[in-house]
């Protein structure tokens, strides 16, 4: 049903593809590239020899302009995100500049809009990713606030995981002193998330408490610093037990392993009223877990539905049971409750770069002061996208997974690591079937770290498993 | 269905018993008050007579000590609310201060209590009545930061309307150098409510744009001057046209006619994107309404239902349309659109006594610099409290209705004024028949002054009218 069941030959075909596509240099093609289309007819009149000449440099140039990109070639699992070359000096148009990228951030909406769960993208192919960084290589005519060599973060709706990006200015901030272009790839959509969601819907003062789900992730770390930047405030955090030590030192104060406890009761035990503002990226049942949760004046920011990502590809269940349960409020309730419920995504706020460029600002500052920091989780090169991918959705980073655009060693692609990750592949597609049985479809485990030990086992245990069930239906 | 058309005789008996009973000085009755029921039972062993004796004298004050209230005899019209003479020093807590109030503030919700329509309230009869100010008489034996002579303002849930309140220190806030009791009885609601929805909730800052329905009516005056507190805050408000010059130098930037001008549309020719943050005491389609005209990262304040008062009784029609049109809302709607909505009733924050106490303190160090003052719109004796409501019900009022419990001057009372008023009862409530019939229950036209000059002439013209609905019907 959910396409969960795709067979594990089939991806590891696309993976080598994906692997050995940008082991080829560029070749030039032959000629006719979209930005000298009516070369050969222009030469036709004598007046326009010279304009042909200059064409021509203008065409061989074009030619030589090639740089690579992913591609999401379709909705699906993580091999539709290939690796491909586009040539051609992309056009700027008078506002825009054209960034030579260096590192990209990815985000839980990028995974979205693999499975086709996020609706403010074209239809594929098309080039994902929200935000990078980069040095600025050309600047239209238009532009006046950023020069040939500026170092850049940018943010904008898709189109930043390849090497070169076409921009509007307004979307690209200038990188300060001392911070890496990982680490300023890493900040713009988790910071500028956290920001406002605390202190413009939050409106965050000292003495509050506050909710962090996924606190080991890239928001939930920017949110986690962010609290820290006002007195007194508790943060209650989940994550999995194993990154307890790592938030906690982070500044979570209360750290909750989801996984094993009831977080609503963890979190009553010690706030007994409830808290102050809690940051909701789930969605589904967990909304109004959330809502029950708030103080009298609490304020519940949600900003996802992360419930729906169960599985590499859409899981249809997963999506259904979120819609179900979605939460929906009457006014006459919140009166009542004397509750804000509130909803942010920073995919939507495109129109408002003033707005956002503020923030932006702010969030920089406080970096320059030492009291923010992005925590890169990993760095992975164009071709282990997948495996980046999987690591963020299978929620086993602890902060930012970043991509780069730095060309991979030509010995970590002969190491071939995809092969032991393929087997894992195969595994967790039979894991995640189980857990649909299950009818769970946000806890997967994951003990990637005991599987590898022993795959085998654990694949004949599901097979097993599967056999069982198979029986019970007849 | 309604109860709009209770006879105007029953009305006018009630009145007079109303406006009479004042004037009977309190006669003590008989003996047993609540506070020595077994007086008697003490007297009949020898040791206890000497107690038997201070029973007696403690049993003579208490019936000396009586005093006036209005009481909420049962849900209905302005008539239910019935001055009556309580007699009996009430018991104080160890927590309590007994407060000899010297003036009350009307609110929305106490209309709406005497429709049923507000459900923290005892059943009647009960004393309705949330805010207050007066004078210290006495304190519990456990009470520190009050003392006998204090002038305080007072919150709480009910029990205000009347000239001897017992309620919990905590309730009780100093009245500020300078503020007479009249303005102190207008503050507390309007100013914490108004507060915390911007600065709490709305999160209001420079630049930002506002809209105040009812910019005339005690929040709405409230708001603006928050507003003004605030760098370069636009202020849209409604109100009917006869109150813009006045709630223009109040601090209003855009006064709109909401009678006979779409308030959505007079905000988007000013504002196109939209606004930042709106107060809506309205509730039904009104609240669609509002949440449409949210820029991205605006806040919708819902705290009230204003539009189901519709008349001087419950109008189970506008009711239900009410509850028809609540707005309800999904989280995924608020995510796309980054929009919040926040629900505030003070009535609900009773438990909330230490956040409110920090607001007030704001508010009066905001007064003290002279950035608010509460506009006292009318000052009504308890006798006239159906006026009272009346006034603020048919939206008569610039600012703030207050009841005084000064003694109603003999010469006041022989005049009579209630007859021209009873005139005008009837008309309205043929008005508000009217009203139902085009089917909106919210923009009552308020008329008053013409309908006195030539009252017979409207009657017959409302006559003429139902007679042709009758007609269209059959």
């Amino acid at each position: 049903m959910s396409g969960e069941d795709a067979p594990a030959q089939e991806q590891n075909a696309v993976d080598q593809k994906q692997e050995t596509k940008p082991a080829e240099e560029p070749k030039p093609e032959p000629p006719k590239t979209e930005s000298a289309p009516d070369a050969a007819e222009a030469a036709a009149t004598p007046a326009a020899a010279a304009a042909t000449a200059e064409g021509k440099a203008a065409e061989e140039e074009e030619e030589a302009f090639a740089y690579r990109a992913l591609v999401l070639t379709g909705y699906g699992g993580y091999d539709k995100v290939k690796l491909q070359v586009k040539k051609g000096r992309p056009a700027l148009k008078a506002d825009d500049v054209l960034v030579r990228v260096k590192a990209c951030g990815l985000n839980f909406a990028d995974l979205m809009a693999r499975q086709g769960l996020y609706d403010r993208l074209p239809s594929p192919p098309f080039t994902p990713g929200m935000e990078c960084s980069g040095l600025v290589e050309a600047v239209g005519e238009e532009v006046t606030d950023r020069k040939v060599g500026d170092k850049v973060m940018v943010l904008n709706r898709f189109g930043l995981w390849q090497e070169v990006a076409v921009v509007p200015a307004s979307h690209t901030f200038l990188i300060p002193e001392g911070m890496g272009f990982e680490e300023a790839a890493a900040l713009p959509v988790n910071y500028i998330t956290a920001y406002m969601m605390l202190f413009d819907f939050g409106n965050l003062r000292p003495n509050q408490s506050v909710l962090v789900h996924a606190a080991a992730g890239g928001v939930g770390i920017a949110a986690t610093q962010l609290c820290k930047t006002v007195k007194d405030v508790t943060v209650f955090g989940t994550a999995s037990a194993s990154k307890h030590e790592t938030i906690g030192e982070g500044g979570v104060t209360h750290p909750i392993d989801y996984r094993t406890k009831d977080y609503v009761e963890e979190v009553r035990k010690i706030s007994p009223k409830g808290l102050d503002i809690i940051l909701d990226p789930l969605g589904g049942s967990d909304t109004h877990k959330a809502y029950n949760l708030l103080k009298p004046m609490g304020k519940l920011i949600t900003y996802g539905t992360s419930n729906m990502l169960a599985g590499q590809k859409k899981n249809l269940l997963a999506v259904a049971k979120n819609w179900y349960h979605q939460f929906s409020i009457h006014t006459l309730s919140l009166i009542q409750g004397n509750k804000s419920v509130c909803g942010f995504h920073l995919g939507y706020l495109d129109g408002e770069m003033e707005l956002i460029t503020q923030v932006m600002n702010t969030v920089l500052d406080l970096y320059k002061q030492g009291k923010v920091k992005p925590r890169i989780d990993s760095t992975w090169h164009l071709e282990q996208v997948g495996d980046a991918m999987r690591k963020m959705q299978e929620r086993n980073n602890i902060g930012k997974v970043i991509l780069t655009t730095e060309p991979m060693p030509e010995e970590e692609k002969k190491e071939e690591p995809k092969k032991e990750d393929k087997k894992d592949d195969k595994k967790k597609d039979d894991k995640k079937k189980e857990d649909k049985k299950k009818d769970d479809g946000k806890k997967e485990e994951k003990k990637d770290d005991k599987k590898k030990e022993e795959p085998k086992k654990e694949e004949k245990k599901e097979e097993e498993k599967k056999e069982e069930v198979k029986k019970e239906e007849k």
